[in-house]
């Protein structure tokens, strides 16, 4: 049982506090890029726009990362949220689609958020053999033995969403337990797999609603 | 004033149903194409996989579309959830940055939605000119005339963090009021102003979350 867990395990902390823990996570990163070393909980506060309470609150799920008077050690509580997040751990990923979306992806530097992308898949064989940020796309015929020879924690589907599914159950069957799911459909899949969905449309829609009520004000 | 506002400002509809209506939006929307002409609230209720008697409370606010022991007219329903969403009306978009996200939203077939984009941005010389999905790569020099010329009802930010907070200002000042906004950062604008964030590294942190939890059941 490693630290982490003893720790967790000793404490459970409440899912609204874990989904801001990456809102936290991205601001003490820019602190540390700005090398600075110490912020009170009402800078940072000042910073996210939440109130000093909720970051003390919400910090001290953690422990005695910050000390009265003296504020936080940003680059120590940077660390440790990190290691709460996992993103001290290596997560392989595969990407199922190849087209602009999946090469966005396999473009971004997530490997400093401990996800390194090491195949693309697609069944275009205009795609097939071009490499990304140094990363193969592959055909998808070889996806079986890619993954069951590779530890593959994540697949992100950036497939038409008529393949989606199908393509989920599969690498269900291979070995693959968590989906990062960019196609605008529900994958349905059993409790124990690990689901994110972005759902682009739906961000789209409720975009579309606001300007409605913004233009209907006027 | 338009029908719709009258309804609206007749009954005000809770933000928590609001932001269920993109994805009934999107399950009636499946149903339209598979050509089912009702539905009963029992059925819609087992595809979504939340309770009938939620469906039928969310659904009452925009009142009678549903008949007891008959169902709901599919169509209908469907049609006047869009309305409520606004994607009966055309909004027009520009994408500002033209890399691998920028030019996967530009293949996106979000015209459905009501979304017309009406141009990319970038400046990147070796982008402009190219043409994705028959909308042009501009320079980014050519943005104030642009939007003063055309009507842009919200504007994609998918260009670098360290860009996006002045492009977004600059763009306030040539006149657009909404953001679809992909940098990893919160761009911290006047209230009036709408911002709809897809923050890809935090959702990609939850995942991660929840894969280091599942590691250590084990």
């Amino acid at each position: 049982m490693s630290d982490i867990k003893k720790e967790l395990s000793a404490k459970e902390i409440s899912p609204a506090v874990i989904k801001r823990l990456p809102r936290y996570y991205r601001y003490l990163g820019e602190l540390v890029e700005n090398e600075v070393v110490r912020i009170s909980s009402k800078d940072l506060s000042e910073r996210m726009q939440v109130t000093a309470s909720q970051i003390r609150q919400d910090l001290n799920n953690f422990g005695g990362f910050g000390q009265q008077g003296y504020g936080y050690n940003v680059q120590y509580l940077y660390n440790e949220i990190g290691k709460i997040l996992g993103l001290d751990r290596t997560n392989n990923v595969i990407i199922i689609g190849a087209g602009n979306l999946g090469q966005a992806l396999a473009n971004y530097n997530f490997e400093k958020r401990g996800f390194k992308i090491i195949g693309l898949f697609d069944a275009n064989p205009r795609l097939v053999g071009i490499s990304v940020r140094g990363v193969d796309i592959h055909d998808i015929g070889e996806l079986e033995e890619f993954v069951k020879n590779n530890d593959v924690s994540l697949a992100a589907l950036t497939l038409p969403k008529q393949h989606a599914r199908q393509m989920a159950l599969q690498l269900m069957d291979y070995g693959v337990k968590a989906f990062w799911n960019f196609a605008p459909l529900d994958l349905n899949l059993p409790e124990d797999v690990i689901v994110e969905n972005v759902h682009l449309a739906e961000s789209l829609m409720t975009l579309s609603y606001r300007i409605r009520c913004q233009e209907d004000q006027f």
